[in-house]
């Protein structure tokens, strides 16, 4: 099978990591890559690592340049992907790795993003419970947050066993290009080196909706998240430190039988040997999350670190496994599995 | 007034930190400098940034050598300093930046760190509650830990108004310079740059006790802790994500006043205006903890986020303030405010 | 003596780094602050290290804003000293932390920047042959680069000295603040981080011309320079590998008593001593440069490794030293000399 | 074909590369893993990144443990690979990642490393002149140094077509994972981060009389190098800046010529486009060497610089290729060319 992609938005973080990820697929064939304001300069200059391509020049991103491959990958600003999505047809696949249609609620996305709902899509972390089969064959993907990807990930098995309490608390050190190639003061080297600092604090961050929606789906009832996103001086790698009240009678042992019994036979989710903790650089570039838990018996609480690359199992990664389970390839084609460590 | 002072221990970390500090202190004389293995090297060798001190040699850590000075700061492993105080005598100021006499409760010392308690000494964070009174004139002082200072001052405020339930969950992103400067794999530079990990999760970290009596302390009744330290890519800094579940009632607005209350007149600890959030980088070098706080509604949460140097306000900076309030001085003799930054 | 100073462009890297300085200066008052863009706003958000300024709003960088101001610093985009420091008058104390007025070859500026000579002003390494006695008393003062403060003391003892041909060869590993705060897509985090790259290859950086004219100018001939700037992932240091063929006949010793000579006296150039090379760590906030020498006698020639901090000796710490000499304290009040390691 | 490899050293971090590389190269089986403090443990505790064997258990460095496979990568200290290769017989291919072999001179050895010359095997940096056909069928194998590696290929061109002087001049940035992960105080993070440093000044580094080999041979006359490596906070990369003087007459255009020529069909070294420099990490995990050129006309010197990564280029990939070459597959099998950026 020869799989023929688009990237919309090659010229972002996003973007480039997809194109590393496909020039490795063994069943895609690279076709259009469009950007904004960099159509018409190579691909070359804003990703010297992706040597192959390097000599492609970037148009602009219509609908019409992307038209006629099997699968294109939206790598937008918010609010671009509808549009273009209408205007492809229903047959070509649609990966978009932003926002538009990660949120069921058209409430929630009015506030969280303003506007009206562009629409829900089927929801692209396949190890989250029911995802994998509305993702088999989809014609639309809404490629997951980072934060999200990871967290749920790290809490879904608790919540779905019953082990926890319906209140999360996440703490979440990222990498700097989670921020995406933008311009912004506070992302400027100098600033970040030798820093850690927070934003969007108090439930004031765009992706709190979609760690509810997963979190609430998975434990069956609503369930509060409080959510701090950290900024760390990386480029990648997201690790987050999840925990929730223990009820009563939960056992180390049964948490941990849980989450063994939900990603025993998950590719890209690992639970580490007991003892050993996540790092993020043992899962950079890799399309894998690499998670430990703990109970703690004297706060009561039981606590899931998770480490995933935010580029990889976080955005680009998890796009092409969608596209894989998508077009009716081996969901694991072409991605890796293995770290670049140190 | 001339302080003459010693420094037992002064080729780690800790010890260069405090002599940094000591240079630029207008009633201080440096006196004997003392080390383990590294005793009849230079100084300069390990602290090639201490330039005034850069031909001193190190002498052996005994009482001998530290006798005869007015404050001997001990930045030793745990476990050394309780016999080195006895032999100094009452009247020199001992200093210790060791845990052994941080805790309050000889069970807690026997389960967090094995063997008999070595007794309590007043405890070093002059900005806790009732702290300052027992530092001034004392001959003994015990420096906080690096996490839990900035962690109770970030949460205190809220337990002693009765803002929030006495549960709290804490996750402090840090530098790699606290782990100090012994030679352990996990600390190689390949390992930390470019990646995010945790350690001691699940309550491991033997500074829990010591946010357990100091928050307890401040709310007047038991609280509970869950604390995960989380290593980051950088030498210095703490940013401490601390939050805990409100009471009823609890407006932003009340816990603002709160704060501010607690903080308005402290010279150390300073409450952000609103909307900026603490970045480690800003207290570099400085004897500084930055703070802010949000109130998420939808979590119903506070979430205090504080930002020191761990090795400063964290360790040395704060051992130089006990030192002042001990010996008479102001208790801001000689500390810097001022971060290096970028 | 109190000296009542305005700095220009406050809100900027090197504006910050001169506030750092002022602030622990003991015979300064700060006055006005001034920006461009971010004229209106609170100093406190643009450095919020700087507490004791927090609330100070800056103003629009304008003559009158800067006028009644014992000394003025001027910390501002290239070709805008002339006209203010014009208006300023012949009694203010204006120094340039710019490149407007470094050059001596009115051709030499055509070349490298365009258009029109704004004048030569003393130039502000005091260390260098003559330079102590031109910025005694002066009322204008060109501030060095960065890249030329730290390698032009590297190599004119050895070139004053007739040690070296008149060839050098500069390559100097820099942090990202040196390239101010300008938001450039090369500077982004998660560009720098993990990554080092070259720029200004092959004499186009704008700093060559400047180590040309001190090098010939120590020699006593012209001197040829390859100048190679490396970006680091650091925040602030520069550290400089400077090499030159050997003339025939010259001794390790003979080499290092020439630096010894130069610098013996010096406060703020230290020769480390034999076997210790430099770490841009170890000068970090400090207005120090650290140099070692070696002499190859398998390739003939003679390497010195200097570091320094590029905002601080490179940058402020240099202008803040022009000021005590142009004002008649004593040359080193005010500045550290201990750096803020590890 | 498979290939049956064994690698010994398996816990460090070149035998970590070799595993990574080793386990998408799809004609190879990876039999045994030895290491010597570390046998008896799992591999996963070492290698988190290598999830696929995570399980084996590390056994003892010995011939034993070693016989029976096609290939064996020895990651050792130096002076253990000639025993071993002794007692492994002539069928098995053996790729010596350590310097035992590298040198041709017997006294350049005793000088450099002391004791007897363990002899001279086939110099594994198939893209300089001559190298390749000795490395085709070879049953061992001298993998080069990982700065020589970068520099050699930075300068061979020019000193083969004689357009340079014979006098080199290679300051080389390097991230610490080239320093292996032995314990020594100057690679813990809180040293590295934030800081630039220097070793092995003046000649002083082991890797010296291999580029003096590497450059005399290509020039057909003898060289002189001048080496300075710098030690960056990054945990891979080499940024090698290199220079030499222009013979008369040598224009940019002949320089670029001479490296489009030497270069151009080689799959991993790649002469980027005009205006376009080299950073390290487009280059990250991928087994390719980026270089740009420059000539300078006011300092009359040719500048190259050249990035790779020290692990994948500079050691395991380099051996991968040179394994490819000695048992007859196509040399690019299983070697990424794709750098992970950002």
């Amino acid at each position: 099978m020869t799989v023929r992609v688009a990237v919309a938005g090659a010229s972002g973080y996003a973007g480039g990591e997809l194109l590393r990820l496909l020039l490795s697929h063994p069943e895609v064939e690279i076709g259009a890559l469009t950007a904004g304001g960099n159509a018409g300069s190579a691909l070359g200059q804003h990703h010297p690592n992706l040597l192959p391509l390097a000599d492609r020049v970037l148009v602009e991103t219509t609908a019409a340049e992307l038209a006629g491959h099997d699968v294109v990958f939206l790598a937008l600003p918010h609010g671009h992907s509808a549009a273009i999505a209408a205007e492809l047809g229903e047959d070509t696949v649609v990966i978009d790795c932003g926002a538009d249609h990660r949120l069921n609620d058209p409430e929630d996305w009015s506030r969280w993003y303003g506007g009206e709902h562009p629409g829900t899509w089927p929801y692209g972390v396949p190890e989250l419970p029911g995802a994998r089969e509305r993702l088999r064959g989809a014609k639309r993907v809404a490629v997951a947050g980072c934060f999200p990807t990871v967290s749920s990930l790290a809490l879904a098995p608790a919540l779905a066993a019953g082990l926890v309490e319906p209140e999360a608390v996440v703490v979440a050190v990222t990498g700097t290009s989670g921020a995406g190639r933008a311009l912004k003061p506070h992302l400027l080297s100098a600033e970040v080196m030798g820093s850690a600092s927070v934003y969007g604090v108090g439930g004031a961050h765009r992706h709190t909706p979609e760690f509810i929606q997963n979190l609430s789906a998975a434990a069956g009832e609503p369930v509060k998240v409080s959510f701090t996103p950290v900024l760390a001086p990386m480029a990648r790698g997201i690790l987050a430190t999840c925990s929730a009240a223990l009820r009563e009678g939960v056992s180390a042992d049964s948490a941990r039988e849980a989450y063994l019994e939900a990603y025993g036979d998950e590719p890209f989710v690992h639970v580490l040997p007991e003892g050993q903790w996540p790092q993020t650089s043992a899962t950079l570039g890799a399309n894998t999350v690499h998670l430990q838990l703990a109970v703690d018996p004297d706060a009561d609480r039981l606590i899931v670190v998770a480490a995933e690359d935010n580029l990889t199992k976080g955005t680009a990664g998890g796009a092409v496994q969608c596209m894989n389970l998508a077009v009716g390839l081996p969901e694991i084609t072409g991605l890796p599995t293995v770290g670049v460590a140190p």
